[in-house]
């Protein structure tokens, strides 16, 4: 599809890959881009290290319409994102003067004192827009197409809601879904021919177990609703052809 | 570290970037990992596209002492993992006698019919080597260190479970971690000086919100314990010298 419009998530975080936290941004991330058409393509989740936050910063943004990243961007000093990122585009770190008035008035309201870690949080690479949010004083920010965000779940929700309506949008991904008892194995074949029939629609088969007896879902995605209403019709055929009843099945 | 062992986790399904699961695997793995001393270094999520798989595959691969892959393994036209590691590794996919014995035994037991969707369960890269499982009839398989699991939680676990004990151990990573009532900006240069004194240690800073007021969890992680524990105590008065008050937080 030639307005196909993708883009990838970066989760920046030692933290998810020794299994302490799980993260919760991929799915949330997926989800609101969905509504705007863009398909997220990739993830990756790296260590706070920036030779990795590098290498995946620009392996990436030079695929995709758009990069996220999640995580790093405290006073600490595994913070390490807007200095990578920067790194990543061959820019000095500079401290914006925007986000420093905001975070010294917020600050100075509470009696807090200015520290230089503190004021790291200020720190974007040169040229970078801010991404503010109600939540959290630390600003996200925006370079070219790679949009940095907190880690924080509800602070990173608040900075993808900021920069949404910004996006560039491409046809959006609709899907219809359908589950049966059908063991994959049984339906596998019928289903392929489906797939054949269907290019422009990506056809998913998951397998389940129901009290140990196996399932599978089946979803159907795509942009066309009257084609993708056309496929399930076949796919809801070819489910009582192989001997199952077609069970509503949540879509998305 | 010298005896530092590396892993990567590739985790392979449409249905984890559109959003609608979660996975689930990644956490298990590095839980998994960490107690025989691996480390969980990276993952990526990747769409069901063989030249996506071939990348990954290879560029972690060479990388890292093990590449874990997830997802794909069934019998239904989106399920191409097998087909894409053993493009990566440039061989053949050939049928696994034992894998095709057990598969035909399976079906015969329970009059289901042996067809050529169901047949592809027991193809593997030539040369791969079985990961058998109690709980499901298609096996994952290992070839060199890229060892290939299931989607679904409940049998990627026992396939995990299966090959762990024949994985190189490295030194165990231990972990401790303290919370406490204290900003991140308060405490952070006084973290970065017990970061610098211990550079054998891995001091991360994860901010949270406690019914709104701002709190922090430093987590320590390594292999020596006296250090781990020594630069503890050193964290807790750091706490205490921040005006807050250390608590025991959940370690790993």
């Amino acid at each position: 599809m030639s307005d196909r419009v993708t883009a990838a998530l970066i989760v920046i975080g030692n933290e998810i890959l020794s299994g302490r936290t799980k993260d919760a941004n991929l799915s949330f991330l997926a989800g609101g881009l969905n509504e705007i058409g863009v398909v997220l393509a990739e993830a990756r989740v790296i260590p706070d290290i920036e030779a990795k936050i590098i290498e995946a910063v620009n392996a990436l943004r030079a695929e995709h319409d758009y990069v996220f990243t999640t995580g790093g961007i405290g006073p600490t000093h595994d913070d390490i994102t807007a200095a990578s990122v920067a790194a990543a585009f061959g820019r000095r770190v500079v401290r914006h003067p925007e986000a420093e008035a905001a975070l010294r008035g917020f600050w100075e309201d509470r009696d807090i004192e200015v520290t230089p870690a503190r004021l790291r949080m200020a720190e974007v690479p040169e040229g970078a827009a801010l991404v503010k949010n109600s939540l959290s004083i630390a600003p996200g920010f925006w370079i070219e197409n790679v949009i940095v965000m907190a880690g924080i779940p509800s602070v990173m929700q608040v900075m993808f809601e900021a920069v949404k309506g910004e996006l560039k949008r491409g046809a959006k991904i609709l899907s219809r879904a359908v589950s049966c008892q059908v063991p994959e194995g049984t339906i596998a074949a019928g289903l392929a021919g489906v797939q054949a029939d269907y290019p422009a629609l990506d056809i998913g088969s998951y397998p389940y177990f129901n009290e140990g007896a196996p399932g599978t879902t089946l979803v159907l995605r795509g942009t066309d609703e009257a084609l993708l209403d056309e496929a399930l019709a076949k796919v809801e055929a070819l489910v009582v052809e192989c001997g199952g009843t077609p069970l509503a099945a949540r879509s998305g």
